[in-house]
């Protein structure tokens, strides 16, 4: 008997024996798994470890859900699910970018677009097509539901940074300034999730948390 | 300044000055992010550690983003993603059930319905009545969506588990005839991964992972 020849590879050779479409989307779905070992900044709410990326995904793919009924613009609410579901697949390769780390995030662009060739080039090439699209979409901005969806992006750290004591923003020496810079395009979202957002930096200031300006 | 009043206490306070519905949503929000300290008996594919109710929830919507176009059945996508998002928040309170674990099944729907009634009750009615409603039709699995939710959700562990060196199947016991009783549901969403299945299982038993009936 010996040692079990049970690993991923083995995995997508025995879906290879369906036919090469369903082996690819079952490597990719595979390759996927890795994003939740990616470590970003937030602390859980319970402030017992650091928040993934994958865990991050699905949170922030509730927020829109549950946040989509207070836009102030026209959201494809399914659309800006399926978006925020993969907006951080890249990561996998060139790992979480900290927003307010100036200097990665000069060259971020460029690794990112590395990665999204690598990572949705391992799935079979029409849904890889779509969902790369969706993170394009996303990463420019332009559209409402790419708008809406960014906001809830912006707002779902904060909303565990304010939860945390403002720790995140402590130990990396925020300033409310900085704060109030990358998350007002919240605004172009929702004016009140921009108010509720100047809320809780005045009270991380008023907390220590944020340096004033 | 002393020690921050930042805590989710403050932060739903702060969003119900935009206004009851607002605090409502946010507190909801605050309260899903539980479902990240839920942990599963499945472990990552670089088998660091187990893996979390949420991210696994994540990776079963991008399950079934990649294979719906490998169904048999008619599924609505979009929906389908929204059931699965879903479809663990009620581990929260109820805790996760190792799906061959018979004794703590037995009460598993008494004990998820109640769960529901408190999680989604938080949110306002609307959007909380719009996310039971999700749940309990994949509970149903009437549906040809639930059923394909469920089938993505029967064949993420299974992939984990085979990629790992059926390390689960091992430290459980768990035989052939079990995996085949539990997972024959697939079959009804798409006969590929259904024989896909079978095709681990027989991997399994052959690696002595599984024992054989």
């Amino acid at each position: 008997m010996g040692d079990p020849a049970l690993d991923p590879g083995e995995v997508i050779a025995l879906a290879g024996r369906i036919d090469e479409d369903f082996a690819q989307r079952i490597e990719f779905l595979l390759e996927l798994d890795r994003l939740k070992t990616v470590i970003r900044r937030s602390r859980l709410v319970d402030q017992t470890r650091f928040e993934n990326t994958a865990e991050h995904s699905w949170h922030l793919a509730l927020a829109v859900l549950v946040l989509a009924e207070r836009a102030d613009i026209e959201v494809d609410r399914a659309r800006a699910v399926a978006m925020v579901l993969v907006h951080d697949i890249v990561e996998i390769d060139a790992g979480d970018t900290f927003a307010y780390d100036a200097v990665a995030n000069g060259d971020k662009a460029e690794r990112e677009q590395r990665a999204a060739e690598r990572i949705f080039g391992l799935a079979p090439e029409g849904i890889g097509a779509e969902l790369r699209d969706l993170w394009e979409e996303y990463e420019a901005r332009q559209s409402p539901t790419a708008r809406f969806a960014y906001a809830c992006d912006r707002l779902q750290p904060i909303l565990l940074n304010a939860s945390t004591g403002g720790r995140s923003w402590r130990e990396n020496g925020i300033r409310a300034a900085q704060v109030e810079a990358l998350n007002r395009p919240i605004e172009l979202a929702s004016a009140d999730a921009w108010r509720f957002v100047e809320s809780l930096i005045d009270a991380g200031v008023k907390a220590g948390a944020l340096a004033p300006e």
